[in-house]
């Protein structure tokens, strides 16, 4: 079986960390650079990750539980970290600059050009971010489309490197907002991955065979 | 460097396919099933992947740049395929119970429970997509996001295969809607991605330098 197909097949969502486990420092830096390296439409990068490893950000976490999804405030302590994907809803022009600052900074440029030029051409691409951009200024749903997509991708990350993970739509958004408003500066979050090691003679998950949909129902070939 | 980081260093999004060459029917398959195995809220799956190889499908994809876009009409017949990532607007607890039914076909129940309880507390998931349903039963933009972490899956599968490709949310989705409708059969498409090999010599982008925020803009550590 291609090493692809066996590390997703292998991936499962963890349901009990052991929290005497942590992920090592290099292990996480391959992690928040495989973040930064997500892919997303017209390189926007509407996002932030907030990794919390902390004691104090954990307990701050875990009190985000108070009214709902208690199910998964065990996670919050016992994972090794907890990634809050984070995107901004009133993506605008200015923050594309900062994208095309960044491609000026490396160099990827037309050469052939003057350096306004460049400039507007690549501002142009904002067209994508208005097509999905209401009268009051919101695009959230399309930046968080894209804050999913570095979902997908370091969830796919994490399987290659045999690290277990749970995906927590199950999160209180509300509360999230208010206790991480400092690092959320006007961005939400929908959605966090604790990241670990399962506790797997614990972990009734770890025993479960993976279930799909049938390759019928999902995949169309013309 | 960590062969993670290598792969998602080197891939770029392709500006000019080699029509000449065609990805292995091996390689296909674990792409197929890679999307298969993607990960997605309660295991929902509100997905269609419709992959276009044939001559006649791609010269109907073609056909949907008639008034917008075309700077990615060329895709159309130049890569190898096109992958339509479709969304299902109107998910409901009927789609969902067929994830249960996959649950019970291979064994992804509980034994010390009855069936009728397994099937209880798994539909109790379904909340999540309650969560995310407006009054008309729309939810498109839960099960679009969900569909976006298939695309950050199938990226980071690519960047593996050293298979390149194209995302495009530069597709026009009506016309797109009216062309598959068939294969689409209510559910929606808003964004490809064209998969292939690069024409090297002819692709301006295989040149470039890669750009990215930098860490401190999109990583806080807590």
């Amino acid at each position: 079986m291609s090493s692809i197909i066996s590390d997703l097949q292998n991936r499962y969502t963890v349901k009990q960390y052991d929290a005497s486990k942590k992920i090592s420092k290099d292990d996480m830096k391959v992690i928040e650079e495989a973040l930064r390296l997500s892919v997303s439409s017209i390189n926007s990068q509407p996002w932030k990750f907030i990794i919390i490893e902390s004691d104090e950000a954990k307990q701050r976490f875990s009190d985000t539980f108070a009214n709902k999804f208690q199910f998964n405030q065990k996670h919050a302590k016992d994972a090794s970290a907890i990634i809050l994907f984070c995107h901004n809803p009133y993506y605008t022009k200015n923050d594309y600059q900062k994208v095309i600052d960044a491609d000026f900074a490396v160099g990827r440029i037309n050469p052939d050009i003057s350096p306004e030029r460049n400039r507007d051409e690549k501002l142009g691409a904002y067209v994508f971010a208005e097509l999905n951009t209401d009268n009051f200024g919101f695009n959230g749903n399309w930046t968080k489309a894209q804050t999913y997509i570095a979902f997908g991708n370091i969830i796919h990350t994490l399987a290659r490197m045999n690290i277990g993970s749970t995906s927590m739509e199950g999160i209180d958004i509300d509360l999230v907002k208010q206790s991480f408003s400092d690092e959320l500066g006007g961005f939400e979050c929908h959605v966090a991955l604790a990241i670990g090691y399962s506790k797997k003679e614990e972990d009734y998950n770890a025993k479960l065979p993976k279930s799909r949909l049938p390759e019928k129902e999902v995949i169309i070939n013309l």
